[in-house]
């Protein structure tokens, strides 16, 4: 097992990924915005999707499987609505640009919504709210990734979807809610790590390829293959099915590009709204709503006495907050998977 | 325990609905919404949520927490929103009239999005996507009641959220999908049920007093009161708490009435959203899509080669076109509940 790194600073491993992704060939705005998100997943403690996937990322630009010239070609718009074929452009560079037009539009028509096929990957998705909230909005962010399907359909056998997370960040007097789920019971990123580990999950969260429930990853890559449950397992995965097809229809259904296209290699396609409750009953009134909500959901006696209630993305903001003054503590492995590559395209590691 | 009814056509259903509900004061209009709507959750099997509402409405429009008179008051409007005070007129006549608003906003805007603070309740969330899918459009309608609390916050043992559910109906080339959730385990409809029945739940879905997850609705009765557990249950409840949140905010924060406010008595608060594929990569592609995403699903190996995968909603469609023509099944009791509304009323049984 590698050993837990020291602490870094956030500045010097933004620059770090920026300086790799330039060097790389990728323009200096682009590289500026996806060292900053992936970054963000690492202050949150997100690591599966911060900078240990900056290695993946480095081999696509190599391979030309991401681009990094030129933008987004528009498919179409209309007042509320946006609609992009992202060229295989870096998906926090296209992400982030497109919460600028959504944001536009939601001030002129009380909602905007932008839909891209053809990203790339887009990282972590709690990585973006906090720069919607800021601003009073509210976001939904959602996608998926017609390439590959580890998530059978409820009562099957044979994976159709990507885990199709589900994001909202939702602003509050205090820190923003930002939730951050995947509509099936666990990701791709945690049952690789844990299978590499030789680890086992939490509880149940996948079946065998003959639909036994299993808290073993190792079943995924077994033949016959296993597949990852939707969220609420054997007895209600129902649900998370429901919201992995509704995922589905916000991203490939309106982009018009998915799982019936030929596979173009990892990627995403994404689903985005800002909405503007000042365009509703006023932020003022929102916030009053929200700010209730929470302090209910604080001041719930918790199950345990040393756990109190916390908010979605509450840890991982103030983490955030305490990783921004004090350094960053990385996965064990994370610069030893980098050095290669800093050694290659001579820059120095933080 | 009751008998089993036989079979009513669902042109008697809905026209006894329509009558006790005129008898009872309400305008034409609504009472036929109403009846519409409560008859479709029966036809679809959401026995739940379908007639067995009708005497707790009929006793609402007595008591004139359920208003009939009038119309909703337009709190806010843009491009692509609009916000009701719904003034506690009946739910579904409500959500029906903001299906249309919401229409005509997605066709000019690409989206159309409305928010009604104070409806009354509003019945069986599946029962109003047909006539979003039938246009072409795809609808996301979810809800919330501050007046009640059953479904605490991940970690806590006090009620902060009602089941708090999201629907959504997605055109397909075949049936369209109708997804109905609960962002909690269960609802308070099937507790109550199972409860005064004696019934167990088929997993722990609640948890008593102490945190200790049950599969007996009875501790939501006993002191200290049970709660039921969020989506996920006590391994993943966190993304039933976070979808629960996500809904709260979409419904009381952007209605700027909920939590923070007196109670009303029973009633909903709605958000719903209509999209329109054309606004985004095309009608056409948006149904290839799902065309394959539907053929996908339907063609996974069963764990159970005996229940062969279905989509969302597939079901509930199908019983309701064997049921418009065979007649409906009622759940029992159903019209012994009734008995009384018609022998005052003077409306004769169907």
């Amino acid at each position: 097992m590698p050993q837990p790194t020291p602490r870094r600073t956030c500045a010097s491993l933004i620059a770090f990924a920026d300086a790799l992704l330039q060097a790389a060939g990728m323009p200096p705005d682009k590289a500026a915005a996806v060292a900053d998100i992936l970054v963000d997943g690492d202050l949150m403690g997100h690591t599966t999707h911060g900078l240990q996937l900056l290695p993946s990322y480095l081999r696509e630009v190599e391979t030309q499987s991401m681009q990094v010239a030129g933008g987004p070609e528009v498919i179409s718009e209309s007042p509320a609505t946006l609609t992009w074929d992202g060229r295989r452009l870096p998906g926090p560079w296209l992400v982030l640009r497109a919460m600028e037009a959504a944001t536009a539009k939601a001030k002129r028509c009380g909602t905007g919504t932008v839909v891209i096929r053809k990203s790339h990957h887009i990282a972590c998705l709690a990585s973006y709210h906090r720069r919607a909230t800021d601003q009073g909005l509210l976001m939904i962010l959602a996608s998926s990734d017609a390439n590959s399907a580890s998530v059978a359909p409820f009562g099957g056998l044979e994976p159709v979807f990507t885990p199709n997370p589900i994001s909202v960040g939702i602003p509050t007097p205090g820190l923003p809610i930002v939730t951050d789920i995947s509509t099936s019971a666990t990701t791709n990123g945690l049952t690789n790590r844990l299978h590499q580990d030789g680890g086992k999950l939490p509880a149940a969260w996948v079946i065998d390829g003959h639909g036994q429930a299993s808290d073993d990853p190792a079943v995924l890559f077994k033949e016959p293959k296993g597949t990852i449950l939707p969220l609420g397992g054997l007895d209600s995965g129902h649900k998370g099915y429901g919201l992995a097809l509704m995922v589905e229809a916000l991203t490939g259904g309106l982009a018009g590009f998915g799982r019936a296209d030929p596979k173009q290699g990892w990627g995403a396609t994404v689903f985005l709204q800002l909405i503007d409750p000042g365009a509703f009953a006023g932020s003022d009134a929102f916030l009053r709503q929200m700010g209730e909500v929470a302090r209910q959901c604080h001041a719930a006696r918790p199950a345990d006495p040393r756990r109190p209630v916390r908010l979605p993305g509450e840890k991982g903001l103030q983490l955030a907050q305490r990783q921004r003054q004090e350094g960053v503590t990385l996965h064990p492995g994370l610069l030893e998977a980098l050095a290669p590559w800093a050694e290659k395209l001579k820059v120095a590691l933080p």
